[in-house]
């Protein structure tokens, strides 16, 4: 392994921007953020730079992408700039971390990733879930065969709160701004490629969703190449906490991971028996996953291996989404044959 | 309450018929089964009818139908049978205990329950995972309202292994012979109706599946009246023990109910962490609710009150079953208003 | 295996005679209580009796002990009268099963178990516990040696609520009405005979104790002849439930078993995760246990096994008990020697 | 709040000295450490300090006491040195971190704590397990009084592995170097002073334990002032991993918490359950507690308020081994007053 520190620039210091940041500069070894870019960049985020060592901070993103000292770019701007953020790192020769979803428009993603290819740097799309304990034990069971071919994959991802009705507007809908990380997920836990997507939705927590045509409750099902069939509950409200719980039911077997906890305390009482609540949400929940997955990334571009996440498991995820979104629409199933044409 | 005894006569002495003879004669109080008539009657059900003390044994379920010192049958015969006993035991004045499910004609059905109607006895089906201790709980939690409203209904149904592939011949298919406990359970859970349907179906464990046109694995998604969705899963081999668990996601919070386990012990060494697995099957698991139910059932009768579930309940659980058949066979969602026409 | 049927004595209608009673006449093949002989016989006994189905009541246990065709008697009487209905039992070539303890006074538990010898009929006391199914779990994974030797054994054993007080008068106090079945569960999951023992003991939950010099709080230190340590605790106010739970730790890991609860639910909520609680006290953890006793002791005289609790495990767990005593009082470790002298 | 960096020596680059080093400088906001002193200084060490950076090391104490940069000594050396360290700290008016146990020689301590007094600067011990989510969510549940009073405290404390034989011959017994921890404990859950021990203990790992007077395996009651009890479980060879639970059983009720796992899956299949294990060690189980321990020792100093853990709290632990030890060898109770005496 080399010994050399990946120099890093960061594209957009809102909250996941400055979750990588803060995590590469005092989690992260070989690795080194050396300049923020914020196009709406204020006092707050001069701040946190230095705070977390990051030296230099910038409104002009090309701060970033000209500087011959950096090696690579995490992309944490809004979804609309991955691709041309993605398609300039590239021709520069920048290595790629972006944040997900890569892009809404496929065509915007197959140049992004035509141009990463043509530039031979590496990209990785920030689907943290697949570093979490608990997942990556149930894929690692799976994926190590002892329980034989999956027959039926299971995620529930529900958020403690939603968004604001805001953020609903221009969020790209559930399914692309939410249930990615579950089709992605289920990709990874089946190990194979989804063919078919049907997707029922409801307004049950807030009727302003209507006014967006989107929903806040929704369950899919998935069809994969192998034959396994996935079920997908999502919520936008599950007050109790983070509820993130994968489970793959197999030819001998199933396996299953439930949330962490708060604390594993226990108090029982004429009353009941009172137990701890799972972690609040992202940031309690997947925080350690957050290193790892930039850690692996350091390692993808420091040691020249593929990616753990690569810019086609991007996009076959945003195919799923938009999938998913038809289906809903239409109330049909939607084969992924469709929406790939 | 009174304290006349109810005398039982049980039509059909295989499984589930000896299942309840037992259950009723030693674990019921207030009710005694007084004849059983099976038509392939052996020396085995004589034994076996000796040794549970029922007095009489017959080849003629007419032996049962016209004992006028009999006060109500327990339906135990092959599906195809039920309705033309219950409307033979309606005729004669008995209360009916039938079991699931009640037909799988609906033609058939609706015959029945409007001579069960008109004799003004009372119906009871053997809907028996409604009496279990876990799903009551979720249920009753849901019903008291605490958590407000259903908005997501999750059911995890997997026997251990499949049946033979003559009684898959012969089973009306995965919907109406397993699912439909399910279906049942969906509507008993979100205290609703179901208005839509959506099946997926594979064959992963037996192609012999495929000869039937039927499936051994199976997600249905279902849609109710008020805005809940339900998510069903369903395997015909669990080789780790009977998979029941139930799961309702509210406004407020979440009631889910796991597996019982044959022991609450966990062994601990270097090689991992061993727990007891779930209780094998249905004998194993259900036991307790098949005597629950048939106390409800002696309740109802003795004083008058309805049955816990009653024709309707029958025959909502096979519209349902219909529809999803429908569905997995059209691959599009079925509304129940279209098999209800 | 034979198939004759064993005809049963019952000596004593209270609550402990009556639950036997009632699990042998409906739950256990091969056995029936022909009679009760209950010194304060009234009409709720009489009900009772013909309600489980039991032919004869009377007032005086001779007419049990005298008659020819009982088998086998079980003492469910007051303490104080066991070890003089063995004796009798014995000499009438009856066989035992004798409620725990099997006395107070270790002189009249050695001319009963004398008696028992020489008569050569089996006696079978009832310690219950190593019947459940958590526990017999534990000691199954220790005795099969997987786990290398025992070093250190755990018991937490507390009643939901205490006795009254004017039980706690004739009691014998806390280790020979309580801790005794503690102390046989150490012996039965250590598989080694105690050495030593240390009590500490507190009143902290009613006062009145104090007036029989009986504490309410309890813990004690055993020594194995094997080197293993045990540690038990006992509360006599448990308001959650019924806690009783076991573990052993061994040179190659650990096995623990914890509670039964009411059900398995859990309900996920902004104010905390609620689940269930343990059942509430003997006659739901140990229901089964107590049924799994009898049927084994059946079979013991049945099929002239040695019955799976015998008179010594009855005679040791009451030697350990009146050590714990002395330690309690005399503040000071106590060696099994000093009262066995 | 004041915001000025809290300066920190390190003396003493082992195991425990390396954790608090990296806590520090990575994870602490507001601190940071200057120097490290070993007295064996190597290349290792500088690799390390370089590392984590510190900037600079010496093999010389003296070049942190006499630094009047430094405001804060971390004591992180043998434990026979922590009473002079102590005392040289104070005197130059640096606030002090001593690791457990403050020192084996009661005089030692009493000096040491009488020139802290003096100087009035902070004294803080290592304690770590009270910044324990799990320990400290059963603390604070019983502090909180919603349980009452405090009855029986359990405690069971488990190495994966011990340490070598060489660490034994000096470690000062297994109350002195291990069960001191569970020492603090119990007081910290039962909020109440120990008044008399009672300590079992046996050799069932390892033979070597022997040659130096220690026990490998222990088990040790305690009275309280307030009437509870406690029990503690110790061994050096838990293979699964570090086993670490507390529970504190009161007057209305329960709290317990049990270990925290690698993970959450369940992997189930016909040969049984699988569960995730405990954390290994210390360094996985409580590396959060080790930097909220030092984050708290900051904000005691910063805002001059008393450290969560202070020198008496070290003494009281350092008592009640000593006590123990008595016990052990005596084989009988021994009273606090006999040890402070």
């Amino acid at each position: 392994m080399t010994t050399k520190e990946l120099r890093i620039g960061l594209i957009g210091g809102g909250r996941i921007g400055k979750l990588h940041g803060r995590n590469i500069n005092t989690s992260v070894p070989g690795a080194r953020v050396l300049c923020l870019a914020e196009t709406m960049l204020n006092d707050e985020h001069k701040a946190w730079a230095d705070d977390v060592g990051i030296p230099k901070v910038t409104e002009d993103p090309g701060d970033i992408l000209n500087n011959r000292d950096i090696d690579a770019v995490f992309i944490c701007s809004p979804t609309d700039t991955h691709a041309d953020f993605i398609i300039q790192a590239a021709r520069k020769g920048k290595h790629v971390f972006c944040e997900k979803p890569v892009h809404t428009d496929i065509q915007k993603i197959k140049a992004a990733l035509a141009e990463v290819d043509k530039a031979g740097v590496k990209l990785q799309v920030g689907f943290v879930r697949r570093f979490d304990h608990n997942h990556r034990k149930v894929r690692d069971t799976v994926a190590s065969g002892i329980l034989g071919k999956p027959h039926i994959v299971k995620i529930t991802s529900r958020d403690p709160e939603g968004p604001s009705l805001d953020y609903i507007a221009v969020s790209g809908g559930i399914f692309m701004d939410m249930t990615i990380h579950d089709f992605d997920m289920a990709r990874y836990l089946a190990g194979s490629e989804v063919t078919e997507v049907m997707a029922y939705g409801a307004v049950n927590i807030d009727p302003g969703y209507r006014k967006y045509g989107d929903v806040d409750t929704a369950a899919v099902m998935l069809k994969f190449e192998n034959g396994a069939l996935a079920l997908i509950d999502n919520s936008r409200a599950a007050h109790y906490g983070y509820d993130q719980r994968t489970e793959v039911h197999c030819d001998k077997g199933c396996v299953q991971a439930v949330n962490d906890l708060n604390d594993t305390s226990m108090i029982s009482a004429a009353e009941g028996v009172l137990c701890a609540k799972p972690t609040w949400f992202f940031l309690e929940r997947y925080n350690n996953a957050f290193i790892a997955e930039v850690i692996d990334f350091v390692d993808a571009v420091n040691n020249d291996k593929k990616p753990p996440v690569d810019g086609n498991d991007g996009m076959m995820a945003v195919y799923i989404a938009i999938a998913a979104g038809k289906s809903l629409k239409e109330n049909r199933p939607v084969t992924l044959g469709e929406v790939m044409a």
